[in-house]
This record gives C-alpha cells, structure tokens and sequence, in this order.
C-alpha cells in the first residue's frame, strides 16, 4: 500500500509522535500513560502520512510539518477513544487490545480524549516556529474545522440522530463526509498549506482527499459485508448487525463497487497537476480500491 | 462584585457568545443546540471578564480580544459539560437546571464538550485577523496549555488518582493550580498579551491571576463547609460528604481565613503597576475575599 516515500512519512511519524506526546512521568501520569496508548495502535497513520505527503509534493519542508502530521493523529485517536466508550459505540477492543475505557476506566478516557484533543492544539502552537504564521493559522484553522461540529463531531451527531431511521444515499454522504472524510480531507489541505501550494495545488489536494475519503468508505462498507473475519482482521458484518445504512445496504454490491471505482478515479484526475511526482498517492489510491474485489 | 467595567465586559461577552457558537438550523442540529444550552447558565464570566480587563489595562483593543474571550468561556462549559457526566461527578443539576447530559443524553454530552473544546479553537482562528499574528499563536497556546494534560486535564487526573486518599497542602496546592488555577490564570495572561503587554504587565497578570485563583479556591472550600444553602445557592458540605481533602480539612477554618487573605494581598499588590486603573480588579478582588467571613 505504501511506496518507500510514504514508508518515510509513516516512519517519521511513528518516531516524532511519542516525542511530541507529554512526558509520562509528571504527578499527571494516568492521562499521560493513556494519550501514548491510545496513540499505540499499530495503525497505518494514514492521516499524518497524507499530509507529509502533500507538504512534500508542494515544495514544503516536511520536518518542520511534522509537529502538525502528529497534531492530526492526536486528533484521530482521541475521537477513537470516546467513540469507544459505553456511552457511545461500546466497544471492548480496539486493535485487538482494550480499549482506552477498558484499560484505565471511562473517567481517564473521557481525560485521556480530552488530553489528546487539546494536546493536539499545544503540540502545533508551540512547536511551529519554523513555519510562516499566516501558514500555521490556516492549517490550524483547518484541522479545528474539520475535528469541530461542522466535521467530524457534526457527522456523529448526525449518526446519533439517524438511528433507528433508514437515511438516503444523500444523507449518507453528509453524514460520512462529516464523520470521517473531512479530517481525511483536511490532512492534504493542510499539507498543501504547509507546503506553500498555490491555488491549484490545494484544490487538488482537497479534491484528492474529498475523493479518497468518499472511495474509502465505501469500500469499507464493501468489506464489511463480504470479507472473512481473518482476511478483515476485525469482526465482519457489524453494519448489518446494526441495522445500519451503508453503501451496501443503499446502493447494493454491484453499485457500491461502482461508485467507490468512480470515486478512485476521480481521486487520481486530481493528481495530474503533480505529474510523476505524485506516483506514491496513485498507488495508495488504487491499492486501497483494490481491496474491494 | 462587578464594577460598570466590568459589567460592560461581561455584557460584551453574553452578546457574543451565541453569536460566536455554531448555528443551530444545521443538520447537527442536537449538538449545536446542546453547545448553546451549555454556554447559557447565568454564570458569573469570570474568565473572559479577567480577560477582556487585562487587555484593557495592557493598552488593547477589546473589541479584537472578544473571539479569545468567548473562546476561554467555552472552554470552561466544555470542562462543566465533561464533569458533570455519570462516569466522572455524575451531577444531574448544573446551576439549577439539569446538566447536558441529563438534558441530551450521555451520548450528546461527550459531543457537546468535544464540540465546545475544538470550537473555542475555531473562534479563536476564525475571528482572529486584526490581532497580530504572533499575539494570536502566543495566547492561543497559553489557552492550550491551561487547558489540556499541564493544566485542567492534569489537575482532574490528580483528583481522580487521588480519590480515597489524604493528600498533602502541597499536593492540594499542585491540584488546585492545574484543575481550576490555570484557567483563571491563563485568562489574565491572555488578556496581558492580546493587549500588547510589556513583560512586567505581563508578569503582574500571571501573578494576578495565579494569587486570585488560590484564593478563590480557598473561600469556596470556606463557603462549602460554612454557609448555608440558601446563600451559597447550591448544596453545602459537598466536599466533606465525599470525604475529599480540602483547605478547610487541611488546614482548619481560622487557618484557611487567613491564608485565602494572604493571597488576595498578594493578587492585590501584583496590580500595582497599574494604578489606579485597576480599581475594578482591586474590587473583584476583595469582593471575593468578603465572601468568606
């Protein structure tokens, strides 16, 4: 899934990221123990290596990117934390290891969620001095929008309010857009911005994470509803088991297929404008397509 | 306890406020709302107030401070929201009215404090264009900081992990100044560098606000173990029925008497260097001492 340059950005960020983490050893020692663990999850970062990524295709210098690569991670895994929790999707196991709320009770969750969302702010604030402040207020700006109530908190609260009902494939969109492809999208919008894009640059970005995001979640709605348990690594059939709306459910198979390869395509039309240099995210595109036959 | 100036700040505040909070005719309806009913409680402001003051002392534009002030009170009702829920104080009732999770479910209560907490991020960074830049990322990280694991997370983490036990005047001192302390503090710096402070009036809101900060964590442990319900307004002996250590535990009610007045001396004589400018904090000041006798 991943070319070499992407395996740099991935490893980059494996090594910055309990780095910029709070010091455990602090009279707050709980919430800091659980913000590492709930940033320790053998993931595949997809999020932090978009946007090095983008930083890199748009000229940026992707060092001093890092600190927001790590910042938008935090971001991710604190909204894992809570939606884990009883109170919202009661889930056990993340990764095959206990969750945060298993592992150190749902009062530290709740902080260790809390911790990580406001660490991520700190983290970019005070490690951005390299980078040119109207790029870091832009970026920040961006991944506040996208983590808030019109993006991914917006999405659960539509989620929430959905269920029990069927929804169409429009509210579908809104929906998934919001709950998890904004902050896809955000991460190449704010690698481009840290990069010093132009114009096009970034609309190519927010096209190709828009896209990405949207072919994303359709095929794992795909996999949801065909894989086996041992080549998904993760239990199967839960959207069903929920009665939820999905592409599959909406759309059926043959259609889903469709409009994920539609999406993918349209994903990598956005690329053009980076040439041969942007031959690591076709891949990723067409790898993650590729999972869904 | 307010003077005219401070009366107009904390008008300025309640007119911006839900001005400053996300629409509520959006498809994530149920959170926005949630967020509005949580920002609406009748309370005394107190953060943005200190804020708004210290930028007028400081030379500032108040007007251009109002996003950060908002901001600080949203953090403040996020930390109220999260509080509140079953799995940390599990409080039904916030200022007489039923707290959000009663009022929108557990569910939409993790919601509501997440949204608050990234939003006040977002009305910082959105409104933020006629403060200069470098004003803007040091404020914003100050906010940061007093917010997440080296300060309000950090002191609620103390309190969880120290539940069941005696702890020590200093171990009191360290959790007060994280838990409620840093806030407050946070407030007066922001306020200080959002106007345009020198490092000495920069220093002498610190000190302000750190020495007020005691203080008024000291009168209300007076207050829980010695008025009575109807003058304090909610329900008394709190502290002593959850067997928690407290300034009037640890130190007896004569003791703690006079050291809350020591440090109200001492946030007293940090507003030296502004004259008489400072009447209304000296008065917010004293005001809250009183209380305690």
């Amino acid at each position: 899934m991943y070319t070499a340059q992407l395996k740099a950005h991935l490893q980059a960020v494996e090594q910055a990221l309990p780095v910029y983490l709070p010091q455990i050893d602090r009279p707050w020692e709980t919430v800091a123990d659980g913000m590492h663990y709930a940033c320790t999850d053998g993931g595949k970062r997809l999020r932090p290596v978009l946007l090095l990524e983008f930083c890199r295709l748009c000229g940026g210098d992707i060092k001093a990117a890092l600190p927001f690569a790590c910042a938008i991670e935090m971001i991710h895994a604190y909204s894992l934390v809570h939606d884990d929790m009883p109170c919202m999707d009661n889930s056990p196991l993340r990764r095959g290891k206990p969750a945060v709320h298993k592992q150190y009770g749902e009062d530290m969750a709740l902080l260790v969620g809390d911790g990580l969302l406001t660490y991520a702010f700190e983290t970019i604030l005070s490690h951005a001095a390299t980078v040119p402040a109207d790029r870091v207020l832009s970026a920040t700006l961006e991944l506040a929008q996208s983590a808030g109530v019109e993006g991914m908190v917006g999405g659960q609260t539509i989620d929430l309010q959905s269920e029990g009902h069927t929804i169409t494939i429009e509210q579908l969109n809104t929906l998934q857009s919001l709950k998890t492809g904004a902050l896809l999208k955000a991460a190449c919008v704010m690698g481009a911005i840290l990069g010093g894009a132009s114009a096009q640059q970034k609309d190519a970005a927010e096209m190709f994470g828009k896209e990405l995001g949207r072919a994303f979640q359709i095929v794992d709605d795909i996999l949801d509803a065909t894989a086996d348990a041992a080549t998904l690594g993760k239990p199967v059939g839960a959207d069903a088991a929920a009665e939820k709306s999905t592409y599959v459910t909406l759309l059926g198979l043959d259609e889903a297929r469709k409009t994920a390869q539609k999406h993918t395509e349209a994903a990598l039309s956005a690329l053009d404008i980076f040439g041969d240099d942007a031959a690591s995210l076709r891949q990723l595109a067409q790898t993650l397509q590729d999972r869904c036959y």
